[in-house]
């Protein structure tokens, strides 16, 4: 695909450089850029050197932030003594959108992974021992990916803290709502099986 | 979706302005720029904002251009006296590709669609008659699509340069290569059999 324009390729070259673009899909981004108010781009180009310049991390539970501690964690409302620990930002997003967390976070930033080249040192397990030696928390949630990598990770970081007096649990794994029983995995329902609950707790 | 910090929520909301891009993919490809150099995503934002502030058209066939005269009017190698009207910049690139013909562009910016208030006026064709007029034009050749809109517009075209000396010819419409004849259209039938070439031709 030749361009007619220099400047036009650099900027299809820019788009076609981010995740699940491509050529074409770049040309039809910037096309449609060009039809905007200069302004508009300018700002557009602008929003995006800045996020990525003035973006800071929270330097207690590592989420993205305005300023050097984020929202959650100077939020006094909020249960300070209970961290949940996820992999990374997404996961904060997706678990604040239920609305029923009201603890604090600890992004580890990955999960320990051999394979992928990923062992406890690139992540920020150092700074969660810290804080639970250091504040004095109640409980500590996991979050993580149902997977032998997730496994490992809750493992070590048990070792880590096995002098430290707080709970320790994990979300529940089971048959999603809405599901139906015979497409489930048998290791979900399974999982399903052992945990169940009182009937009263799973009304309410 | 909450997130956790303006500067994200800015930024996302940019690229959500983008066709095709929801906020779920914006909030993924912003996380995926986190990811990346400071300066990288800094060129990234420069490059945009410098493509739309900075790019020209043409002033003889309004192609995207990087100076005031785009490549292919300014290419001696081309015949400049062949014209190819097509309906907007993506068609240009379309036929360039093809590397099948050797003439100049006219970029109208649209088609005749009254239904939509485009009209003649909003639609270079008044550039296009003078073109023709003061250029020794040979042939015009209509790349536009095979509708009403497209051929309101070429008979409008036409009747305006009535009194020119060119010879006015369409691009083929038939049946696509590949295409099996029995899922083609009536009408692309119709017209491929009354416009039917001799072989030899068609092997060339």
């Amino acid at each position: 695909m030749q361009l007619p324009s220099s400047l036009l390729e650099n900027a299809v070259a820019q788009f076609a450089k981010l995740p699940g673009i491509g050529k074409k899909t770049a040309l039809r981004l910037v096309l449609h850029l060009l039809k905007q108010d200069v302004n508009e781009v300018q700002l557009f180009g602008e929003t995006i050197a800045k996020m990525r310049r003035d973006i800071q991390f929270c330097k207690r539970c590592h989420n993205i932030s305005d300023g050097s501690v984020c929202t959650i964690c100077s939020n006094t409302m909020r249960n300070q003594q209970v961290i949940c620990v996820v992999e990374n930002i997404r996961d904060v997003i997706a678990i604040e959108s239920t609305q029923q967390f009201n603890g604090t976070y600890h992004i580890l930033g990955g999960i320990i992974s051999p394979l992928d080249g990923i062992g406890p040192d690139q992540l920020t397990i150092e700074s969660l021992v810290t804080r639970i030696n250091v504040e004095k928390v109640e409980e500590l949630v996991f979050a993580l990916s149902p997977n032998i990598q997730g496994d490992t990770t809750i493992y070590y970081i048990q070792k880590k803290i096995a002098n430290a007096n707080c709970r320790i649990t994990t979300i529940a794994r089971g048959i999603a709502f809405g599901g139906e029983l015979e497409y489930a995995d048998e290791m979900t329902l399974a999982r399903s099986i052992v945990n169940r609950l009182p009937v009263q707790q799973y009304v309410k």
